[in-house]
């Protein structure tokens, strides 16, 4: 039989990319429109870095099989719109029963978490962070810090990315801020509508 | 639904642990009987260390459901036995057709892998060296350095392990010896059998 090689690759942590990745993409701030709850700031701020990446995300991808596993770096911009911190759009897993590993390189920032039915977790992930993301969770990375955020991730390749359920629902249950004290709080996100028992059956009933 | 909460682990390069683990083992050199080819030093060593841990593993274990993930820290102490580097068990995935990610997080070592008609291939591991194991390839980890081998690692929770392919065959095809000259180089095991035809079907028919 043909086996695959072994892939071998290197987190270079400055640049916040996995060296010797098969995939990058890279979001600007003018891709994350709507995202954000101060839509002038949002504007201000577009009009002064719409070209500049907010986050950029480098994988490897062995092969999409069942049982197989996708590795890759996620580097998230320090920065604001208005009080609140530069995210990632987030996404729960299309099979959502799986799950995914979250490791921090450099930065610090926090994995917001929310469950189907809305429940809400934040882990805050420094350096040699482990943070375990478990199945049925929506998650996205927030950079709470002033240095760029940098994290090398995991998860089973056959677990997909469903980026409508946050956008759906009018965003995430809560927003992550500048608590106007050196640190970070969460405030609640006045936009958000949550979503329909069906929707939440729809979730639980999407695992493989 | 009642949903697994979001774990939270630190990966303690210095010690070479996973702080927040499930479940922790360590072999000693005694566990160790019959892996390396000079018995004589085997026996020497072992009177002068034979309680003391040669490898260490700390790992976080969510569930064993088909789709989850384990990952964890795994702690190789430098050292030889003769001129052959201390070495971990090495495995191949019960259900073979799962994969393995290894990330270097201090020292240096290698994983030496061998399919199961015996090709051999060796990755050089060092800090920040991601190195992804594919699926039907058995594999373990090497200590070539004067320092601790700490990685990382991440891989599906329904993996298993199997320890007995590789004593079957009378350990790897190759093994990993000191060259002499500050380096490291692969010579053949002279106590290598192979394994026959259907002991390989065997393997890729153990695949989910």
């Amino acid at each position: 039989m043909t086996l695959m090689e072994p892939g071998v690759c290197r987190v270079d942590v400055v640049r916040g990319q996995l060296v010797g990745a098969t995939s990058h993409y890279v979001k600007t701030l003018a891709d994350l429109e709507g995202l954000y709850e101060d839509a002038v700031a949002f504007d201000a701020l577009k009009g002064a870095m719409s070209d500049e990446v907010v986050y950029e995300v480098t994988d490897y991808k062995p092969s999409a099989n069942p049982g197989d596993m996708i590795m890759g770096v996620t580097r998230v911009r320090p920065g604001k719109v208005g009080r609140e911190y530069f995210l990632t759009r987030g996404h729960i897993h299309a099979n959502a029963n799986r799950p995914e590993m979250y490791y921090g390189e450099s930065g610090c920032g926090l994995m917001l978490l929310e469950s189907p039915e809305g429940e809400i977790r934040a882990v805050e992930i420094g350096p040699r962070t482990l943070c375990y993301v478990p199945p049925y969770w929506i998650h996205r990375s927030v950079n709470t810090g002033s240095a760029q955020l940098v994290m090398t991730f995991a998860y089973p390749a056959d677990a997909g990315q469903d980026y409508a359920i946050i956008e759906e629902a009018g965003g995430m249950k809560s927003r992550v801020v500048d608590d106007g004290k050196g640190g970070w709080m969460l405030v609640d996100n006045a936009g958000y509508r949550g979503r329909s028992a069906r929707r939440v059956e729809r979730v639980y009933a999407s695992a493989l």
